[in-house]
């Protein structure tokens, strides 16, 4: 039975092994016939949904509203803007031309291009700035070959913010102010331990004057870049014509962010918190928080029938104080069946209800990060739940970032980096700052790559780890998914 | 002033300019540099995602969920289904092949097949039934080459739901009652009179036993068809060996149904109630419900600051009792401007409130349905609003039903039909169910099509108005979008 229905290796020995189990078998996604694409589930979709409320409103709050731009974009306009056309053009799929009269165009990579061309005819005056618009849609990047559901596929979904501003202060404002809202959406909704930072020269966005990242740092000793956002100076405003009426009655080119997450965001929540039972949702992301499971017995039908009418009835006291709530009373499968599988879905709490339980006007609590169990009264339950649910969001996050620190050093010498970063470390190291140096780190360790600028400063004296050059910040190495 | 940023024709003369002008001028929505696409500007989004959030209550309490599944659909996959393919092979947009070693994709024009693809893998008793699956995405139909903003374009957004039951009777009653929250979302949330009905053997979708649709009769004598919904029968299932083990332990085909609405509800949506001023919304669909604009004066700057604070403490209340509330304070525009930008966007409530009626301690309230003013007493504001909300929802949905019934006639001389037809009316009228007879009347008419049956029985004796054969079913006739 476990070998069929569980999974079959631990995630300690087989890491890329168990992800793929648990997302298959949990049925958060799957994979599809179609080359480089996957399917979300119901139940993947609805993590993706609880993310998108929970952004939307903090967009709200922002002042930025949602849009939607054609995925079409014509040939001619990825060529505009040159550092952007050289970072896309390998991974773009085109529509066959069925008329040469009409334009080639692609699917969109990103949508800089096709939207910044709506903008020029929008933006008159200083009086239409800021102009603040988010887009839910997906995205094609046609070089995967081999799907790695929520990591790598050809097409996925996203949100992609582009916004203008009259003054690089305020650009420069906002894309910070972003990266703060996706740190909080991974530390505060998925309790994911997130580093903010720049991206190195080499790493920064095509056309953008720099780029803010978020890192997850997974159990594997990979690192997740989970979203960015990226000051575009006045590159792209100049390249599609961009430019407004000042206070000052004279013509300016305005300034502009762009900024991204993706689904991405729930392959690096699937392997943060499983385990080998298989997922673990943190309760402010789960689209269920209380699976209910009443033991019925066969031979006292009698009783059977007031362990069902009390759970339906904490289920509805439940659901009417918003905790979603879900009374398992399918009648041809066991508790045990039912432990197991809403183990597997990652449901946060588990509180069963049997014969006994009525006697003492209790239920068992069972908590899915921990398996902790605890005695709650029925009476008590509305108040009791929440607390709960409050205490495995803060337990998760704290054990995810005590798993994350120990795995950070310091490294001073280059080789033992490597052996470290090797060995599912992450490292702290100085740098040069320059690309062919680090594009060498990367191609002779196959694969070790900077991820994010600390704000440590670096010291007079501190040299690049790898060339011994005057060292521009102090960097995490790691490898990435 | 009003020839730059008003409507330069009435509705009445001259509706598709009309039309273009509101869409555009509103804010709606915006032509695209890319051939035949279009741009949902931040209004005509929010309006969709109104439509979404009514519409996802509903599935949720159907039991229907979300999910997502590959935009791309490998060219064998078309093949599958000899209706379908005949039916959507002209429309489709395809992929350049990177490699002859991939198969052909094109991206989605519907995802039937793609989904099905799936579900064969999901479904293997009847305890995997009936499967709920409903997806928002976005869809692609090459053929169009002018942009109608929401009506026609290459890409549009939708949702379709594609079920999957064990027995006829389930599928048969699960097409219906979508087809009855289409008719709600119609007639409740979009206060648009929503005639149900079964489409004619030659309007049915390609690979259906049959289809329902929703039809909307607009104010220039055209119809639109809002949203279908489809009994599949057997053939997906058979074409994608979708099978299951029944109770009776014996593998069965099961039976299917597909449904779907897109953005052209808002097209509708702006032609039924929008006038020569603009856009009209109805409440429940408005972002925004309530319009506060301060009459402030120069020649009074402390009255200024009490009309501005008491506008603002206005706005909070209604805020806080969930009634979406805007302040428009810019001290840049006149109080005029401002009436007639809001106008433009529809907003269905005008909240003034100026020095003089401090005094009163009363506010005027414009409905932009009718510009009935009334004075409202500021302390009776937030349970004064939502009856005057329902007030204007209720006025505009009966409004729309005195102007569609108008426009229909029972209709027994075919040539007189067509005439009358022509001259923006609508027809009910027999036919003899035979294509062929449609088809002629549609060519030689240069358009006029069945929308779909009514429910009025027809009586023996009864023929059909164009070629004399008996009739199989009263059914209206009109020219369409």
């Amino acid at each position: 039975m476990k070998n069929e229905v569980g999974i079959t290796v631990t995630k300690e020995e087989n890491m890329p092994e168990w992800y793929g189990q648990v997302v298959v078998k949990s049925e958060l996604a799957d994979y599809s016939a179609v080359k480089g694409c996957a399917v979300i589930r119901p139940l993947g979709y609805a993590l993706w949904e609880n993310i998108q409320n929970y952004f939307n409103k903090r967009l709200k709050k922002m002042g930025v509203k949602n849009a939607y731009f054609p995925m079409f974009i014509p040939e001619s306009f990825f060529a505009k803007e040159a550092g952007h056309i050289e970072g896309f053009a390998p991974e773009v799929a085109w529509i066959e031309q069925k008329s040469k009269d009409e334009e080639r165009v692609a699917v969109r990579p990103t949508s800089e291009t096709i939207m910044y061309d709506s903008y020029s005819k929008w933006i008159r005056s200083y009086r239409d700035l800021p102009l603040l618009i988010n887009q839910w849609c997906n995205i094609v990047r046609w070089e995967v070959k081999d799907v790695k559901l929520f990591l790598r596929s050809r097409e996925f979904l996203w949100q992609e913010g582009h916004c203008v501003f009259a003054t690089e202060e305020e650009c420069d404002k906002h894309v910070l102010e972003i990266i703060e809202e996706y740190r909080k959406v991974g530390e505060d909704l998925l309790a994911i331990p997130t580093f903010v930072g720049l991206k190195s020269k080499k790493e920064t966005f095509p056309g953008a004057k720099y780029s803010y990242t978020i890192e997850q740092f997974m159990p594997d000793g990979k690192a997740l870049q989970s979203g960015t956002s990226h000051n575009l100076g006045q590159g792209f405003a100049k390249a599609f014509d961009i430019t407004f009426i000042g206070k000052d009655e004279k013509s300016h080119y305005p300034w502009q962010s762009s900024w991204g997450f993706s689904t991405r965001l729930l392959g690096g929540l699937i392997m943060m918190h499983g385990d080998d039972k298989g997922l673990v949702l943190p309760p402010r992301v789960a689209p269920t928080k209380v699976i209910i499971v009443p033991i019925t017995n066969k031979k006292t039908p009698e009783l059977n029938e007031t362990v069902l009418a009390t759970a339906k009835r904490l289920q509805n006291e439940l659901n009417d104080s918003d905790i979603e709530t879900h009374l398992d009373d399918r009648d041809n499968y066991s508790p045990g069946f039912k432990f197991n599988e809403w183990e597997m879905k990652g449901m946060p709490l588990r509180i069963e209800l049997g014969p006994r339980d009525l006697q003492t006007n209790t239920c068992v609590a069972v908590q899915r990060n921990t398996g902790k169990k605890q005695i709650v009264a029925i009476a008590k339950i509305v108040a009791q739940v929440p607390v709960i649910l409050d205490t495995i969001q803060q337990e998760m996050f704290d054990a995810a970032k005590q798993k994350t620190d120990a795995m950070f050093f310091t490294a001073t010498d280059y080789n033992s980096m490597v052996k470290e970063i090797q060995n599912k470390k992450f490292a702290l190291a100085c740098h040069c700052g320059n690309a062919e140096c680090e594009e060498k780190i990367k191609s002779e360790t196959g694969g070790i790559t900077t991820r994010c600028q600390t704000k440590e400063e670096v010291k007079k004296g501190d040299v690049c780890i790898k060339c011994g050059q005057p060292a521009a910040y102090k960097i995490i190495f790691a490898r990435n998914y």
